[in-house]
């Protein structure tokens, strides 16, 4: 039905990789906050391609245009739109996907859904390329978040296996800040260049690798979120799904609970600086649904890049018969690396969205 | 806001553990669709506590009324509404939570949210009795789903450290009925037998373990799901993460694609029986967020229970200072055994909504 | 889909006439408020069936009983539940009316939609009865309004062609609680002795009348709603053609505009008491779909009676052939009377609604 | 919250009239339909001001551009984005308004909610120019529905006193397109004549007039909508009253009911050409919420233009005192000759949302 999430703040997303334009429509964004653009566009950077050497070679302006619900820098009130046009298109690198699609993409599913109509040049709807209006949106919802002291950051948990020093108990607004200054954003840059290592090795192999994310929010009140299936972790897992490659999220220890007991997850009680804070946050943060006003901390998968360049098995949908392809083309050798402000722009919208009308 | 999931099959569930009673309503039910009472209730009877030595002594008829949108066993179109009578309470064993919260409970974030007008006796809305009504909903669209031929099992995959084999890559209704037959719902039993063990261990200590479960829905059609933030993940994820206990979701091979390259984790798809099909399903049945045809396959993470025995470390709301807790009372040491049908029950629940009107 | 309504108060209803019992589900609630059992039975009383000569015979005892959201008549937070039992059924009354649908009724649409499943007895889930529990959750919203200073009445502004008073530019909380006082609710007693003859003498043919009820909430503060599709006038108007029998909406001078020019029409701004208000009030408290601080008032269209004991015509569905029909059993010859406090009790749930979260 | 809506077709609409550029996003257009791009920029045509000379002198190309879900005039299934710059632009028409609001213009009620940060210039969301985005999706829905057999058109029914003559009981697609084809839709010539010296007398006053809109979908199939508050009625109303202007939404015989009798109102079932129909059409093609398979025939009340050259009283929201007011520049003196297709298109999009999915 929708590319769409949100309650009271609600974001819209709308494009494809090589149609005229992609962009994003949000309704309410608080009225009379003000937006800084050239902190958005720096924010904006951390996702564009051809920062690196380990991401594609393609090259995207994407300034936002502004459309409609904010008037000199501040939001109105009424539906904020802004779009980016798709300039450096080239058509000639995905022809023939429909008819034989590339593993692991949407090629196919999209291709039964929409009984062939889909546009699925250069992934279509499901382009990574679609993360750029969430970014637009998501931008303004950080700073908006920042203004009320509530912080959100990223980094790369891991790598093909190579694992970032976990977040600390309290991360502090300057560590969020500092990684999301570097270039490759990890806490320990020593791991952060053997990652680097890995993944250049896969790209010299025609290949991918897969990662996983860390975020935190900090500063989030205690009482944010509804119980069962409108709490905290079902708003967010729902949205950050929406994000092309997560394959997994998790809260506080997530999966690692297997091996705990209950006296080792079950977070104590203490009293710290005159407000109850937990003495571990093996919860992430979030009890019942609800915020209790740790940080929220939670892990995503993100699988590796589906569009490698060496040969893969697949079909001729016409023919019903087995074929192969190479996907030829600038692909980033894992798609992880431009997704982590991307994890952080859900993130925010989401904790945005939980805390209008409080 | 709610306690509410779905979207063409609206389910909204309702109750306090030591309240009158609890209950569920769903709008969407198909109607004219049969309802087998025992089948039903046999379903009911595996998330029932006081089953085996591993789960609460606690016994609870839990035979649910059906209240309206049912005529003689055949669903009529109106909204179903089925209640369960909460007859066994006992009132002493909670008695002062609200003001010293039990560790990694609701009691603390609903007292902050509820401005402490939450009846948190039992856990109150937040307690595990809260997924008996799931199961009244989700047993029916598991009847529906199966006359369709689409089949959802799950097991538990992980205990305490200790692995079940996975599924196979084709599991087959036999498999998942022959699991869901066993008092303790595993592939291998002598895994399972280990796994138990490890569990009369903890609960020996005072202690509770956490555990996976591994989920698999067969037979469902290619094109289910929609794009970015409606698709198949996000869904399941937001439903799931209802359930008191899951801390993570993940897809096919999920966190596994941390050690994984493309060329591995992609599925390569080949022709099968005149079908498109994949070689492999590391992508969990969901590509782009839309179903591929192959079997939906996921994991849950269940915390340990949060309720042991041992002492913990809380603090008094009142006096706002520290304080130690004991919970006493009958509690599951491993709260994912009777989780498993009620991960069952949600997993159909959202498939029989995605399903309405194609 | 559904029979629910709201947004952060989303209401549920359920239930069929002859079937063991209806109810509601309220998720949103504000938790801490207090509800007055007695003052809410009063509410209820006044669209309970059998307190006049005018109102069917049937005698429904309809007391709720609350199943879960409420302790010591506190609201908790959690999804509010309450149920009646059905216990004066008479099924002999509607034999046979599957087949031959009774005109105007929703026998036909049921049976097209359903396919035959649809439990119609006595109207089925569309039977005038499911207003009762919309009732009981807009008794509590209006009890929480109260508090609030928001006051919500409403009359039979027209019965077969007699016109009672308007309401006054400013409705005082004496006079709604005046009118809902009276057992025939008009503003001028003697207009409603003459609307009473107009009744009987229709009941006396075996016929019933239609007639319009007005409805005034005042208190509101200005600001509520927000643009476009989600403005009060589509808020309540989506709400109130939920109410059986409903068959037209109009805001302040309705459809009456069509005899005014723009001079009369709009609203000119005033100071009075140090606040802007507007000196008429022909936008109905509405301007944009946003109030404006003055009261709300609005005018419902309610149909005749369908259930008529005149002979009519219809068909056979299963003989595809027309016939004849004449309804028995006891029926109001103007429902408009019982449904005066059901569209206050929608109104109240919709501007609770609005208000939450401001 | 949104200016959105929908359930399945999910329409999102955006803009100020003074900002950038206004447009529209909708998810859910069935993908493979195609569009006449020259029978939408008719369509669209004839909301355009500057056709006659009863409507505004300003000139709008509002020619749209498409910036996604569409590929060679076919939609592609992902979401279709169409926007509309602003080219016609005269900021000095409105200044002041924002601390002197216009009477019965959203100015006030907006700059309450949004503590002044509104964009209100030339009624900035709330302007009737955004009612052309609304058309663009409309103007391809009413494409779609046409080739399932499935029509809708209006005319107007009342301007000034002076009534149109009233659909007859099956309207034909001949007569929908002969009245669409009109410079002023009415049926009756004659009495469109006079109703144009109506309006024109009222723009020489320098006034405007009020006006009613009755609107036909004929080919609808019976079952559509669902019980209580998702029935047709206020699915339809909610997306009604969205229409700048819009007061009062009736369907069939609407308010007349009050003056009508049981046997009257009913409507007979009969047989004809072997299918059930009904003998007269008091209820507007919908019984209990749901489509009986007459045509769906409903009434708008259009309340007088509110920009009006005469003086008017106000009020200095810096001031808090009273003061005049004059609203020059362009503006139609009868809204609703233009609102005729805003009321097709909303009523469109409505129709196929409920039909998806059947």
């Amino acid at each position: 039905m929708s590319s769409e999430f949100g309650k009271k703040l609600r974001v819209s997303v709308f494009g494809e990789s090589h149609g005229p334009g992609i962009g994003v429509v949000v309704n309410g964004f608080p009225a009379g906050e003000s937006v800084d653009p050239s902190e958005l566009n720096r924010f904006l950077a951390r996702r564009a391609p051809g920062n690196s050497s380990l991401t594609t070679a393609r090259k995207e302006a994407d300034l936002p245009e502004f459309l409609s619900g904010i008037r000199e820098n501040v939001l109105t009130g009424s539906p904020f739109a802004a779009i980016i046009r798709n300039t450096n298109q080239r058509f000639g690198d995905y022809k023939g996907f429909e008819d034989t699609p590339r593993p692991s993409h949407a090629d196919y599913t999209a291709a039964v859904k929409w009984n062939g109509a889909a546009d699925m040049r250069g992934g279509g709807h499901f382009s990574g390329r679609l993360t750029a209006p969430i970014c637009i949106a998501g931008g303004i919802a950080l700073q908006i978040l920042a203004r009320r002291g509530i912080f959100v950051g990223a980094h790369l948990s891991n790598v093909g296996g190579i694992a970032d020093d976990p977040f600390p108990p309290h991360p502090t607004p300057e560590l969020l800040r500092s990684i999301a200054e570097k270039e490759f954003p990890v806490i320990d840059s020593a791991k952060g260049s053997t990652m680097q290592e890995v993944i250049r090795n896969a790209a010299a192999d025609g290949d991918s690798v897969g990662a996983a994310i860390e975020c935190a929010a900090i500063g989030t009140p205690a009482g944010l979120g509804d119980p069962m299936f409108d709490g905290v972790e079902s708003l967010l897992s729902a949205a950050l799904f929406g994000v092309p490659g997560v394959k997994g999220v998790s809260f506080g220890s997530g999966f690692d609970c297997v091996n705990m007991r209950g006296s080792e997850h079950n977070d104590p009680f203490v009293i710290e600086n005159g407000t109850v804070q937990t003495a571990s946050n093996h919860s992430g943060g979030i009890q019942g649904g609800i915020t209790n006003g740790m940080p929220i901390v939670f892990q995503i998968a993100m699988k590796p890049t589906a569009s490698i360049a060496k040969k893969q098995q697949t079909v001729s949908l016409s023919g019903m018969s087995e074929t192969e392809i190479a996907i030829h083309g600038r692909h980033d050798p894992c798609i992880a690396i431009r997704a982590v402000p991307v994890v952080e722009a859900v993130t925010a919208l989401c904790i945005l969205d939980l805390t209008l009308g409080k």
